[in-house]
């Protein structure tokens, strides 16, 4: 433990020394009061330590329904606004978590208020449909303006969902249909296909797999949880299946003082990939696809290289997988590009995309092989709900009206830089800054002291969120904007001064 | 084939002659125009086929996006009403399958119109929280005006979800933490465990399994699908578990006259429960939870007896399975009590019931000693959607305020009564007619039958939907009332009587 920490801070001195400036006095923000989004806060007001007595006696009855302990705070929603979440107490909050990820233009956007009152809406809210069998007429044109107008290059298919999990399982789907039927190319089903499968037996239910990574985050339903390996507590006691996991990259930081090692850990990782997707075979266990987040989030925020993506598409390929991206969390701009594994440069596309969060309707865009041949095979109920795309639709026209990847490329710069010089002032309590746009985060040294720092910040009105066994997540909205990077930055630059 | 037919009629003769008036001439209605839901219109109005050119037209598009071979029209919400929908094309139709049974008080109700312009509830629609950790300050409150004011006796604990599936997944996974719970003697969880878990394998993922029925229906994501087993083509190419499938009883009809056939036949499929139950048990993999549907709606509308049920129930807590009630079809009212399974008349309560479609949000009901004892077990993003429960408190007024169970029994009572009528007049049609509530349906000689009934239907502006191989099912919504009933048999009766 001793000789951890003492490599963690020889890695922050690297660091500081390599391309840092030392500030020795706290960080000073420099524009740190600046309004632009007309609709925003101009800062945190507590009034209460949070949870406050409302939050707390709030907390109590939901808990007599369901274990509520989960709960950070009661809120106040019809006062939030932009980037500021406030609670019951009447304390607001800058909110860098943003609800897991999933509030795309901030609280209360005025668009989105416009949209709600328009009379012609009303009817998208209320009255439901089962999108598979009866859409609204309006139903292609909406996917136009909003998915498929930020559709990832090559993928012109698209299915949406209720939530994250239901796409992935549902883009695990396509991948097993597709597979098998480019398996017994393109005949008919077999009389004994149709019955087994009744029984859940082969051939019918054939024993494929999609590979997937230790650390990454698929959701939570049976099929996603088999792929899921970031938290016991999410997998403890759940039944699952036999399907590959190949190690995650473990990159060192500062990266360009590590490019050999981190390149041979790459290396490595996609060695393991190919071994497991011969071995599986051998075992008559075929992957029929490789799901990856391009950031792995719930896992810890573990980066990998653009190029070691490129190579795991590859392989993809060579052995006959699908290749998965599971946008789930990366998705939306926040990385500065609409999809993360834009990023990448890929020749050949991803074959399914999956999205929820930031993008209010889950769902997956596919190459137009994935397609299913025959109606009902990709289907539920709602598939989706027209409301949420109505909405995605407007949040989508303010992204581009409002420039915010670019936005999200420039505050996210001015986060990092911020957190790169905290760690060179405190690197006993921040190691391993690392980011693309605003996604991004850093180390702490271990449990307790991330989850006292994600405490004493709220308190002092900045929301923040953990991820993995001790880092501190940034996944601020897409209005998130310089100023509010400095904000931040000055608040937990005195965190940090005063931290015992 | 021939002798199955015969087999038909003859059974269709004795329920004729049991208890049936016979007409001589067509059906003819009581009320047919009566208009009691002021919003709604007072019958169908036809422009075109259906679909007509502009559905057509729209259908050509969207199937360029996505396989759109499954849509039946495009519809115009803003002009739905109550128990009509209308279509692109300018066709008004009585619907009775409202949109795969999910919508509870008919389209564009005036007090969901009102809820939605009412400025205060503006912010519920567009800032959806993450509902686990930061809660809106209303949330229990509605919670316990819509959902917990309608629960099932003796299930306190309420969950709520985005979907039907997700309902089912998260329901399996609080059985599975329960069941293991017990085993461990409640104690500490091993390293062992939290290792194993991580990679997919027991102990922390145990061999346990979900004892389902065939025909039944449960989803479509992975550990849904494992419990499904109505159509092929939900299954098929999908990899599975192997876990236990029973029988369910295949009931004949008229009931009064085969008590003792039906009587051996629910005995032969709970006896087949049980063996299930020990022979799994035998190869190590255990059977922690029963799930069943009140009657079986995609597979057919397969109804078994009150006792029946209650002697599953008994066989679930015999061997220490938990009971679980899948309610996402069933529930909301439609048979007359707001949960089908209030109907059997249990000692002890099911233990978990899940709910989604007409209940607006998904979700589950459990026991206490369902209840996760840690926070984050039970848990995704979203958790639902607070929009749903808000809309859902209101109709679960319009339920109570309008007396809508009763109505269900007795327009319910309309339809069954006028069904039989038609049964035994077109006794090559029409067979096995069965309900409760207004949740009929009835058999059809053979699927090519079934689906041009319901082309017919739909081009004299009545919308059926399909259930099992040759079934035809009622879903109308809770303000179907006795006058539709009559509308829509006498538009029947002349199909029936046309019919080449």
């Amino acid at each position: 433990m001793a000789s951890m920490l003492l490599s963690r801070q020889l890695t922050c001195c690297l660091q500081q020394n390599s391309r840092l400036l030392v500030f020795g006095h706290r960080y000073i923000s420099q524009a740190a009061a600046k309004i632009d989004v007309d609709f925003d806060y101009d800062g945190p007001l507590m009034k209460t330590e949070v949870p406050g007595p409302r939050s707390r006696e709030l907390m109590k009855k939901l808990n007599g329904i369901q274990n509520a302990e989960a709960v950070h705070f009661f809120c106040n929603y019809e006062e939030s606004r932009g980037n500021y979440l406030v609670d019951v107490d009447g304390n607001r909050m800058l909110d860098l978590y943003s609800q897991i990820s999933s509030v795309p233009i901030g609280y209360s956007h005025p668009s989105l208020i416009k949209l709600l009152q328009q009379p012609q809406n009303l009817s998208t809210f209320i009255n439901r449909p089962a999108l598979g069998i009866l859409p609204p007429e309006n139903f292609t044109e909406k996917l136009k303006e909003s998915l498929l107008s930020v559709a990832p290059k090559g993928l012109s298919q698209v299915i949406t969902m209720s939530c994250g999990s239901c796409s992935n399982e549902n883009a695990f789907k396509a991948i097993f249909m597709w597979y098998r039927n480019k398996e017994r190319g393109h005949n008919n089903v077999t009389k004994e296909e149709l019955e087994s499968c009744m029984i859940n037996q082969p051939p019918g239910c054939p024993d494929y797999a999609i590979l997937s990574f230790m650390g990454g985050f698929h959701g939570r339903t049976l099929g996603c949880l088999a792929t899921t390996h970031s938290k016991a507590i999410h997998k403890l006691d759940i039944p699952s299946l036999d399907w590959p996991i190949a190690p995650f990259p473990r990159l060192k930081y500062p990266l360009e003082d590590f490019v050999k090692e981190n390149q041979q850990e790459e290396a490595r990782c996609l060695e393991e990939v190919e071994d497991l997707i011969v071995k599986y075979r051998k075992k008559k266990k075929i992957v029929a696809g490789i799901i990856v987040e391009p950031i792995q989030s719930e896992g810890g925020d573990n980066h990998a290289s653009d190029d070691f993506f490129r190579k795991l598409r590859d392989i993809a390929r060579k052995h006959g997988c699908a290749f998965l991206v599971d946008e789930v969390q990366t998705g939306g701009g926040c990385t500065g590009k609409f999809w993360a594994h834009e990023h990448w440069g890929l020749d050949d596309p991803a074959d399914v995309v999956t999205f929820s969060k930031k993008m209010m309707t889950g769902g997956f865009f596919h190459k137009e092989e994935f397609r299913p041949n025959v109606p009902y095979r990709i289907f539920n109920t709602w598939l989706g709900d027209p409301s949420k795309n109505l909405m995605l639709a407007e949040v989508i026209k303010v992204i581009k009206t409002e420039d915010l990847l670019n936005n999200a490329t420039h505050a996210g710069k001015a986060l990092l830089t911020g957190l790169l010089d905290l760690q060179a002032r405190y690197p006993h309590l921040i190691s391993r800054v690392r980011g693309r746009g605003t996604f991004c985060s850093f180390d702490t040294p271990d449990d307790a002291t991330r989850n006292k720092l994600i405490t004493i910040a709220r308190n002092k009105g900045v929301v923040l969120g953990g991820c993995g066994d001790r880092s501190i997540r940034f996944r601020p909205t897409l209005i998130f904007k310089d100023h509010h990077a400095h904000l931040f930055l000055n608040i937990f630059s005195d965190i940090l001064a005063n931290f015992k």
